[in-house]
């Protein structure tokens, strides 16, 4: 099985990639840059990939990325919300149709490459605000995806069952190097502690009794 | 109803456009640059829609083409091939994915600017070559359109019943200024009049019994 893995930078997509290595051949990682605020996040990508040898495509997408107004993670006007992913100021971080973006890009160069399976990371923690994180969405695309090419692809999310807490304990057990992750929204150089991502983040290494290499001194790896 | 128009600068989306215009508010139109052959389509995309007052939107993709290797539209050292569509040399003209990407793209510029619907010009004449042009494709992604977005958005194919012969006979009515149009895949100055594209319009405008600005002496409009 010849696998094409979309690697954010985000723990998520790190652990989904450490999961699968042991699976079959994967053939690469592709990630996207929309211009996002939170750009360490594909310095991320390419250290992991780097680790496990795997060729790693970054597809730039930042000239759409400027068309799309009102996100606070492709818009540089827009502040990213502080607090939790169930507060309504939260909706100010969904980028317009990401998801479908991301996915057909990656899947394009899947194709290219003959890969037989895209690989993403959605799990089932993913938020209500998101509309394109709900199942049905991925289902539907699912189905375009058997019909785009002669040669299908299959899109896979391995991770749906899970909730990031259970991710978390995952790549703890795959030793998934998580000081190489990021996922702190605001950009700065340091995760930012309050942003949902954030706080979510904290929650899932607590869930696994894990200690996250971003925070405290662990930091310096850096 | 807001729309936005994809318009590649061929004649089918010119001649949607055209159609649509007196349909209701289009909000914007789109192009795609994914480093294709046939770069004059990006300049008639341009001048159609400065003709008709509409804002155009370009799309930089140029870094997903790159990575496309082996289509003779995205890729510099695998040549047009020449002859009809129903030849098998002509699946090197497929571009891995090209309509997901080109839809996904799309749609997120026409969610940034709140339209209802996503218009393009597939049409019945599209050719079992490409399976991406295939109805129960669009019908999939369509339905992934519903539910990428809060504010969904329809993804609707006007054309979609009409042979590439009505669609000039509709444009010749519509006055659809075909000098702005570009078609020929082999991205020279004047239209090769061998490639496959190429060998299609002239049936097409053969049917509506129109003279092809492009050709001969009506070229000099360039």
């Amino acid at each position: 099985m010849r696998t094409t893995v979309i690697l954010s930078g985000g723990m998520d997509s790190a652990v989904l990639l450490y999961k699968l290595l042991g699976e079959g051949d994967i053939v690469n990682t592709v990630s996207v840059d929309y211009g996002q605020r939170h750009r360490r996040e594909l310095i991320c990508a390419e250290r992991l990939s780097a680790r496990v040898g795997v060729h790693h495509d970054v597809i730039d997408m930042t000239s759409l990325g400027r068309l799309l107004k009102g996100s606070s993670q492709s818009d540089p006007t827009v502040d990213v919300p502080f607090g939790r992913y169930d507060e309504p100021s939260m909706k100010q971080t969904v980028v317009p149709n990401r998801n479908m973006v991301l996915l057909a890009a990656a899947g394009a160069v899947a194709i290219a490459n003959r890969a037989d399976r895209l690989a993403y990371g959605a799990h089932g923690g993913d938020h209500a605000i998101y509309p394109d994180c709900r199942p049905e969405f991925v289902y539907a695309l699912a189905k375009a995806f058997q019909l785009c090419d002669w040669h299908p692809v299959h899109l896979v999310a391995p991770l749906s069952a899970m909730h990031k807490g259970e991710i978390a304990v995952l790549g703890g057990r795959l030793r998934v190097p998580f000081q190489d992750t990021w996922t702190c929204y605001v950009g700065g150089d340091e995760p930012c502690g309050k942003c949902g991502a954030c706080v979510e983040r904290a929650e899932a290494f607590e869930f696994a009794h894990l200690k996250d290499p971003l925070i405290g001194g662990y930091y310096n790896a850096w």
